[in-house]
């Protein structure tokens, strides 16, 4: 959850909902931003990024700034009366920068040091970086710090993007530092952490620790671990760094930075969430899934998760087609505005995209903008600004929360982490899969959910791969069980501890009591495998040859495969374990069943299989019921309300049109 | 078109049809060599290139030079009539030189230095390459210059062919320099074409400017096309160092180098052809492609264009397999004979194979030559000579011509580069294939064509694929119109500069006015998606939503997919648009009716579908019919004449066996 | 064959069939080390393979020794009565020794130096690495030498698994000083075997030579084929060397190093089996590979052959599942036991597993063993317990032999190599697949085989692919062939010499005569492509245009194809030739005729399609016999004698369960 208190306060300035984009002025004539502002003022918007590449911009050399250019721009659309999101511009180091610190620059796990040329061409450990990005974020905040118009700052862009990680020798003298302070300068805590005495790989120095590079075979798991939460921590620092030089200078404005939630990487945003004003991210659809609007909701409800329930921000996403997928189909007609109004009702109170006005020039310039290259007499800006004004229409939500769902998934990034690592049983089981293909099935089904770090006070708590847990973890969802909790867990969970180290006995150790089983053997299938579960269901990539233990009951076994006449699924009080990865049509089925069990409220009348329904909620009572029907066929959906935009009353059913969304104030209940 | 006039003329003392091979005495001892002299004579061979990797065999030490080898070769070869095309060896620096001048080695884009041990081990910006490569040169061309045999010079070996770019610090110094002369030592044209703008990667000191190497993300797209144009510079700049040495020192003999024009990479030969006196190229079929009799005609009507139409010679192909594909199939018998008449059919005065004696060691051991390992008592090497009797059978066609053909293809090769580059709408979109796409359907239908450049005369210009173009080069299209040219432009066309800067306005930019209409916005298929338009055609990997303007017709629509109910083929006037690209079924349909509609002789009655039929015409009014039957049945062709080989005269018809060749001398029309 | 004289006796101590695993004490602490020993002896375990990773156990800093560790476990076994193969611990040097001697890591072909942090990472020919495992080997030998418990030693681990080649600078050095051994100082004899007239690539100094690293396109064969000879030589160098230092502390114990026979990789193994007293290798089974049964029979059969025939010892293989496979199947209930005694079956007078007790962490820790993370009351270990009853039962069978086969295949790792170089007619046609292929056809038809260096006294030779030989090799095989021997030779045989040359004179070379035949051309398949032959057979991958000489028969023809009508297979005397590989249908056709013409002992009743049938006969006349059942259903085989394990009598038949293994007693012959 963001921390927020009264000298940081969560929104500030920000009106909502935010509609607008990122703002690139750099790349445009005079005469040409006067048109911007025009134009976005048509557009309904009142917000916009500025600044995120503008480095070279306002530093053009060494120590020579030139602010002219934006005190020009902040002053036009303050006259217009757009707020400004003002950018630290560290993501884009200027040439001058690189060319004069090539040690700066990010390389590879083979040793190659990339050049510069493109964004992100730094090592987040570099003095050199570090040092500059504080005096050109210190200079920025001293000007603009006050600046009326300046109501939120936006640090960086996409932190750990492309340079996530770097094996350079800063990185390494840094990697080592932390480690030291981790393991308390003893290297035999190290070595007991990561399991040195396999292949006789101990460490006898700490200048023999360096970061995980290209080998002659596999390195030390926990090495890869540590390597990968020092880099989150790394970027965690830089991001800590600027905030606190901008907090000094502009008091009262909120601060963020774009996450990419969505994309389940490297940066463990729980731990990023506490750290800003407003929990903002960025979501980019795979524009050749036929399924994609899942995928919304699930980047939707992450964010929200991430921001503690409360309203969130969705930073970037695209009005149509982006320029970084093999082939970058446009959005259908109505699909913008869509995808928009998926985020808001899951909670946003704003939306912006990347990025305002299409560049005509660079790697960006077939992304597309809410100002295409067209111009204005285009369908994509014609349904923008008619966006615009539906999202100007919504302002009574701002504020407003989803309130929190029964259902919650389990996210633990380093699990997630652990299990990317190689040498696994089986390199097909991924945790952002199961993730994913929980989230996608509930919400076929219309079932409404959070996701959590940890147990909390949702009736189920679904738990898709937890390869890796501390045993504080383990503690956690046996108090949760035990106080009533329902709790499902999916296959090849519990085994490992944060460093990847087995725990001891018989798995799935660190679970072992809570769930009332041993696993025999795991047993992971041939490429594309199935197996057969005695109540019609249909597992995949996975099964394990599983003993319960007395008192615990086994609800379906295997009718085939490896396992044949094992346990599949087993229960013991409310929990539950999965000895397979259930197949999609198999979930449907099983997600439902678990949630009436849990005594979960089931979906909204009409709601699931493509058309979401949601529902927002003020601390005055008033609510919002969202339909959005990403179908191609009109949707009934059982609501009481008020039409937002055309003011008609329904009273226990409304119909919404395919492709439409429709947004009802409640009927107080 | 081939620079040519008095003191370097054309073909000079090259006689024709040549016939014959690259030979390399190298590999060989002096019985062989005799022996080899023996078997040319007895194929009928009267032309050999000579000494295209003799480096270290004539120059065996730094400034040491033994010519004692081909002293004796170019004698023995004189002695028995075989005139010498003389190369020279700069295509593969000797390791003594490598050794010495590590620095001269290419360079990968993420900075590996690539070893010696192989050819084109060098970087065509290296100072000192460019001595030693000028040296040798000189050294070659002063002992052989005025020699009898010599009637020819063969510069280099396919240039860029393995090292096109390079990275290395002498080629950022010469980039530099380049781009210096460029654009007026003036770093803001620089910023300002390249688009540095975006993400701030502005340069504000040369010495930032280097190649574009491996970096975190995409780098300027205007970065990529200078450093493309600069390569192939650089290479010209080779190939013009070594012909002015030899042209002072052989006055009338005719210098080449061999192009690899089929392969469409990274040499504009529009340019390269201005250079030589012949020009030649090389071509090799893919050995898999069932289809591949289509690309020998593509091979040819583009290297007859570069030649300006003038006869060209075909320097390179196999007499079967070759080595470098994943499996090399052999030619069945009789397709060397028929690849070659090809050629000759479609404008070639000449063709030499690769090579002379199949080599027994090195990694082009097992590419097949016109002797085989197995020696003059084998298929091939019979084949060979009987292909050499009918060579000598068509002396009369040297000089002869193929009359202009009244369908152009436009290539333009830095577009083709534009469209290579990355962060496009979709990257299955290639230049290269829809221009091959194109032209196997024409020369399926049976309808001749050229290659060009740029608008000339022909009735009707096909614009496959335009993405990048110059204003100019919009307003020479527009002239063609205006002169009542016919004109058919692919989709995706006139869309950016040369700089891959995106034209202001609506799409499609450069070309909105020709084409009179507005694309609202493309729209990329999914992989492996197609789109139904309402004549029956079918679209591929791309769809268009386009407003035609008042007065341009709406020929046919599509009838689903992203641009349902819009436009999918638009003319204007003689201006034809198409928002999509047609399958290969629909070209066949749709490309005669262009034709017809442009006036366009038809084909010749039989000719299509396997079977071509081509005509060479002399000044004096001479004219053959080349029928090439590249089916398995025989086919009747349309053709009054005598046949060249038989003396059998035909009277409107003429059946050509299956898999074989007819030449008429034709009766005056 | 192995070395073995009175001073180094093969089997030595050693207690056969031996029994155990490779035990890594290092990872675990005492309590659980005592406990290992307690189930050592409840599982049968007989040896174990310790220290093979222990060196910076023992030596945890440089020249600082402790072997206190392994003094208590070494004598933990002794008292429990577990022998000790004790392990020199050079294939993982410690990271005190990489961080001191970087130079010492590998390099690759595009220059990468690997980092340290894994098995395997040094240099083979890095004198510092050298001197260290000398030294460490030294003080190992010394002070276990005369252990009672050691009754063998084990000589690092899976020598050239990671580190097969190196492209460092002391390679470079070594490989320079290999060199001119090999070519007598003469720089112009090397000059010829590689073939360096090709592109000019003639070496003037012995300073222009390198390993062959990453160029502009193709190096010389002959620089390649010396390079794996020469990294190959270096390996077995390092080998030598600590055998040399153990033998001379230890006497009279065995010395081995684990082989990776079944890979068919980059040592010639030939070679080594000569330096060792016993021959073990390591197995492990592709386990997604529904034939992987096969493939037991494969690797045994060419360790045994490796062996000379005489006993050999599985050094490593799994209990149940790898972890380095894409997916790493469990081994079904029974297939351990299965696995195990087919390799006692087919000589094998041990077998171990890698490894004792599964790791807790690194990267093997998934990776099955005797003693799973689950404990001993687990399905693995239960079966482990049952299989070491099993083979303590078959303590008589020690020292016995398979009897020699009356087919054998020939394998020539050279050839392999050089059919494996790039620039072939087809890179579908490998050495190692058609080895594979002809073996696992024998095996599917139930006829026994023995691999062979060189042609011996096999009534049957096969010789799936030998495309390069020497002349002497050829001859070798003339001898056979005139002493009455049957040979069958697969296409593209005899085709270059060892420096991938190609012999004079038509196709096939060093073969023409024997095979009397001219290949007039090499005839590849396209992808996927077949061809049929007269007699009903399937060709694959490959066809020729044969002539056959004089005497020579035509058996069969092709039916279609690019060698239509020609022949296919050509027998002359008791020599056959195949112009195409036979698809492994054909080949079940064939190969039993072949073997009846040459009089081979027909299968045993019952034997074949996944029911092994073998026999281990000692020299006092006794005999056992072994069917292994690798169905799913019952077998019944033609067997006389006693049960081992039951006593049953059976006379003329038994039955064997599905899945199961029977070891009868023969009753005399």
């Amino acid at each position: 959850m963001p921390r927020s208190d009264r000298a940081h306060p969560a929104w500030g300035r920000v009106r909502r909902p935010a509609y607008g984009a990122d703002y690139n002025p750099e790349q445009w004539d005079r005469a040409t931003r006067k048109d911007d502002v025009r134009l976005m003022r048509e557009a309904g918007v009142n917000l916009v990024t500025l600044g995120v590449f503008a480095w070279s911009w306002i530093e053009p050399g060494p120590d020579t700034f030139d602010f002219s250019g934006l005190d020009e721009v902040i002053a036009l659309l303050h006259e217009s009366g757009i707020a400004v999101d003002l950018a630290t511009p560290t993501a884009a180091p200027p040439l001058w920068f690189s060319h004069a610190h090539p040690e700066s620059l990010p390389v590879t796990a083979d040793g190659r040091t990339l050049a510069p040329g493109s964004r992100q061409a730094y090592c987040p450990s570099s003095p050199a970086y570090r040092e500059r990005a504080a005096l050109v974020t210190r200079r920025l905040a001293e000007r603009y710090g006050d600046h009326p118009a300046v109501v939120m700052w936006h640090i960086n862009n996409e932190y750990a993007n492309a340079n996530a990680h770097c094996w350079c020798a800063a990185s390494a003298d840094a990697f080592r530092d932390w480690l030291r302070t981790r393991y308390g300068d003893d290297l035999d805590v190290l070595n007991d952490r990561w399991g040195t005495a396999v292949w006789g790989m101990r460490y006898s120095d700490w200048d023999q620790v360096v970061p995980p590079r290209t080998s002659t075979g596999g390195l030390s798991p926990g090495l890869w671990m540590d390597f990968y939460r020092f880099s989150d921590a790394e970027h965690l620092d830089c991001f800590r760094a600027e905030r606190d030089i901008v907090r000094t200078h502009s008091p009262g404005r909120s601060v963020t930075t774009n996450f990419m939630a969505g994309a389940l990487r490297w940066s463990d945003y729980w731990r990023w969430a506490r750290e800003v004003d407003i929990v903002s991210s960025d979501h980019y659809l795979m524009s050749e899934d036929p399924d994609r609007a899942a995928d919304l909701a699930f980047a939707a409800d992450l964010t929200r998760s991430l921001a503690g329930g409360q309203p969130w921000m969705l930073m970037e996403h695209s009005t149509s087609a982006v320029q970084w997928q093999p082939r970058n189909l446009a959005k259908a007609p109505g699909e913008m505005a869509r995808n928009t109004l998926t985020h808001l009702a899951r909670g946003a109170d704003g939306a912006l995209f990347f990025q305002w006005r299409q560049s005509a020039y660079g790697p960006e310039k077939w992304h597309s903008a809410m100002v295409p290259h067209g111009g204005e007499d285009t369908r994509i800006f014609r349904e923008a600004k008619a966006l615009g004004n539906t999202v100007a229409g919504l302002a009574d939500i701002a504020g407003s929360t989803c309130p929190p769902a029964d259902i919650a998934l389990l996210l633990d990034y380093e699990a997630m982490w652990a299990l990317h690592l190689p040498h696994r049983p089986s390199g097909d089981l991924t945790c952002g899969d199961a993730l994913r293909d929980w989230h996608r099935a509930l919400w076929t089904v219309g079932l409404p959910c959070d996701l959590v770090p940890a147990p909390g006070e949702h009736r189920l708590l679904l738990v898709p791969s937890l390869y890796a847990l501390s045993t504080a973890t383990a503690r956690a969802l046996e108090d949760y069980a035990a106080r009533g909790g329902h709790l499902v867990v999916g296959p090849f969970s519990g085994v490992a501890d944060p460093h990847d180290r087995v725990h001891p006995g018989p798995y799935p150790g660190a679970l072992r009591d809570l769930l009332g089983l041993r696993v025999d053997e795991y047993l992971p299938l041939a490429a594309g495998g199935t197996v057969g579960l005695d109540d019609g269901s249909t597992g995949r990539l996975w099964a394990e040859r599983v003993l319960p233990d007395p008192g615990t009951e086994v609800e379906c076994r295997f009718t085939d495969g490896p396992a044949e006449a094992g346990p599949a699924i087993l229960r013991r009080g409310t929990t539950r374990y999965l000895a397979t990865r259930p197949a999609h049509s198999s979930l449907l089925r099983l997600l439902p069943q678990w949630a009436a069990h849990a005594g979960c409220a089931p979906p909204v009348g009409g709601a699931g299989h493509g058309v979401e329904v949601t529902r927002r909620t003020a601390p005055d009572g008033r609510s919002w019921l969202f339909a959005v029907n990403h179908t191609g066929r009109p949707a009934r959906v059982a609501a009481t309300g008020v039409d937002l935009f055309s003011g008609v009353r329904s009273a226990g059913e409304v119909t919404v049109p395919a492709g439409d969304v429709a947004v009802l104030v409640e009927t107080p209940r």
